[in-house]
C-alpha cells in the first residue's frame, strides 16, 4: 500500500475529518490533502467522491474549515475531498514572489515550461494520481465521482469534467474563472506554465473545451453578482454562450449581492452537493 | 452615535457577516467584533441577540468562519455576536507569553491586580458597553438575549448568565470550563487578574455561582468525550452535581469521539441555536 501519513482526524457530523500527506510522483514531493468520511461509511460499503479545488493562494485548509460541506456530506452519505493547490517548496526562482503564479497557484494543469514541468503537474496528479491513492486507502466508489470546485478551482473542475466527463460524472463550481484564455489570471498562469503558443492553451479552458465537445451532465454554477473578480477575471457569460452553441447544459446563478469569499461559498455548498448527489447517488 | 469601524461587510445565507471595531472604555483601547444580521433584518423590526464567547488563542474570527451558524441563525432570525476574547496590545509585561493569560484570554471578568485592572475588564465591556453600542447601532431586541460560548467562552457564557439570568435569557455551552477554581487554567487566571484571595474568585466561577442561586433556564452544555481537556481543565460532572444540588435544570450530552475543535463545535451549534430560539422567539 502507498505510504499516507494521517497529520490529523477529527469527528465531525458523525463522520471522520481528516488530513493527510502523502509522497507524490507526480508533483515530486510531500502532497497535502483533506479528506471527509461520512457516518454512512461505517455501513454502507464504498461511497460516492467529491474532489473540491480550491482557488488561487488557498491550501486543503480553507474548503475544509470554512465551506461548511460535513454536515451535508454527512446527510447525503457522500465522501469530500480537498487537496492542495500546489505543489510547495519546489525552490524555483519566483515561485513565491505573486498570488497567482508558483505556489498556490497551481492552475490544475500540467506545465510543460521549465522549471515547472517537473513538479507542477497538478493535472496528472488531481486526475490519477491522487484518485488512485484514495481508491487504494479509502472506501470511495470511484465510479461514481463528481468534482466541483472555486475560482481556479471552478476553472480546474470544469475542464477536468469536460476532459474526462465520464470519470467525473457530476460538476459544479463557485465564481469560476470560465475563460482563462481570455483573462489576466489565466494569461500569466498558461504563459509561464506553458509558454507562448496559446494552441497549446485550448486543453485547459473550459470555454474552448466546451465548443469541441459537450458532456452530458448537467453543469450548475454560482456566481456572486458583486465579486470584485466577476468582470475582468471570471466571464461566465462567455462560457454560458459557448455552451448555448454546443449544446451544454449549464445552468448560471448570479447571487445578487455575494462577493467571492467562503462565505458565498458556504450559502450555497448545500445545493451543490444536492446537485451532485442527484447524479451520483441516483 | 457612538463611532464604529466597519472592518469588512459580507453577505451571508441572504443576511451581513460583518467585522467592526470600535473605541471601547471598559477595555482602555481598540476592540473588535463580529455580528451576523440575518435577512430578517430588512422585514422584521428587532431581532433576538445571541452572544458567543470563544475560547483561550481566539478572535472574533474563529467562530465566525469555522462554528456554521449564520445558515441557522438565517433561518431562524437571530442575530449573533462573536466578541474579542481580550483587550489587545496593552503593552503590560507578560501579556503575550502564553495562551492562557493575557491576550487572548481574558476570561470574562474584571481584573482587579494591577496592571491588568486598568483594561482586562472583559466583563463589563461584554455585558455592559458592548450590548449598549450594539443596541445603539443595530437592529437587536436587548429584552430577548441569548449567551453561548466555547471553554473559556462556556465558562463566560455560563457565570454570565448565572449573574444575569433576567438579561440573557437562554444560556448553552460547548465543553465549558465548569468549575476554575479547582483547575489550572482557572486558577493561574484568577491568581493573575484577581490576586491570591480564593474568595474574590467566586463570582467567576460557574459551580460556586449556582451553589448559591439557580436561574429559571435549562442549560445546554455539549461536551467531547474524547477532548483532551476534559478531565484536568472542564469538570463538567462538577457543575451538573452543583446544578442538580441547586435545582438548577441543565442537560450535560457527552458527546462520544469529538474532541475540542471546532469540528465539534460546528456539528451541534444547530441544536445550540435551536435551544435558544426556543426561549428567546417563544
Amino acid at each position: 500500500m502507498t505510504d499516507i501519513t494521517v497529520r490529523s482526524e477529527q469527528v465531525c457530523f458523525g463522520g471522520t475529518q481528516g488530513f493527510y500527506s502523502h509522497e507524490s510522483e507526480a508533483c515530486g514531493g510531500s502532497m497535502n490533502f483533506a479528506l471527509y468520511q461520512p457516518p454512512q461509511v461505517r455501513n454502507s460499503g464504498k461511497l460516492p467522491l467529491v474532489t473540491f479545488l480550491s482557488g488561487l493562494t488557498c491550501t486543503d485548509e480553507n474548503f475544509t474549515t470554512k465551506a461548511g460541506a460535513q454536515r451535508v456530506a454527512a446527510e447525503l452519505g457522500v465522501m469530500v475531498l480537498a487537496p492542495d493547490t500546489s505543489p510547495r517548496g519546489a525552490g524555483y526562482p519566483g515561485e513565491d514572489d505573486s498570488y497567482d503564479f508558483g505556489t498556490g497557484a497551481g492552475f490544475y494543469l500540467d506545465a510543460t515550461e521549465s522549471p515547472w514541468s517537473d513538479r507542477y503537474r497538478m493535472y496528472s496528479y488531481i486526475t490519477r494520481e491522487l484518485p488512485a491513492l484514495i481508491a487504494e486507502r479509502f472506501p470511495a466508489d470511484m465510479s461514481r465521482q463528481g468534482i466541483m470546485g472555486h475560482s481556479m478551482g471552478g476553472h480546474g473542475a470544469l475542464t477536468i469534467h469536460l476532459k474526462n466527463p465520464d470519470t467525473y460524472r457530476s460538476v459544479s463550481a463557485f465564481s469560476p474563472i470560465c475563460a482563462p484564455m481570455q483573462c489576466p489570471w489565466g494569461e500569466k498562469a498558461f504563459t509561464g506554465y506553458l509558454g507562448g503558443d496559446r494552441e497549446t492553451w485550448r486543453p485547459y479552458d473550459a470555454t474552448e473545451l466546451v465548443k469541441s465537445k459537450a458532456s452530458g451532465a448537467g453543469i450548475l454554477i454560482d456566481q456572486g453578482a458583486e465579486d470584485d473578480f466577476l468582470k475582468e477575471q471570471l466571464l461566465p457569460e462567455v462560457f454560458v454562450e459557448a455552451c448555448k452553441q454546443a449544446g451544454q447544459a449549464v445552468e448560471l446563478r448570479m447571487q445578487p449581492g455575494y462577493d467571492h469569499s467562503y462565505y458565498f461559498i458556504q450559502t450555497f455548498m448545500e445545493d451543490h452537493l444536492r446537485h451532485h448527489a442527484a447524479t451520483l447517488l441516483a
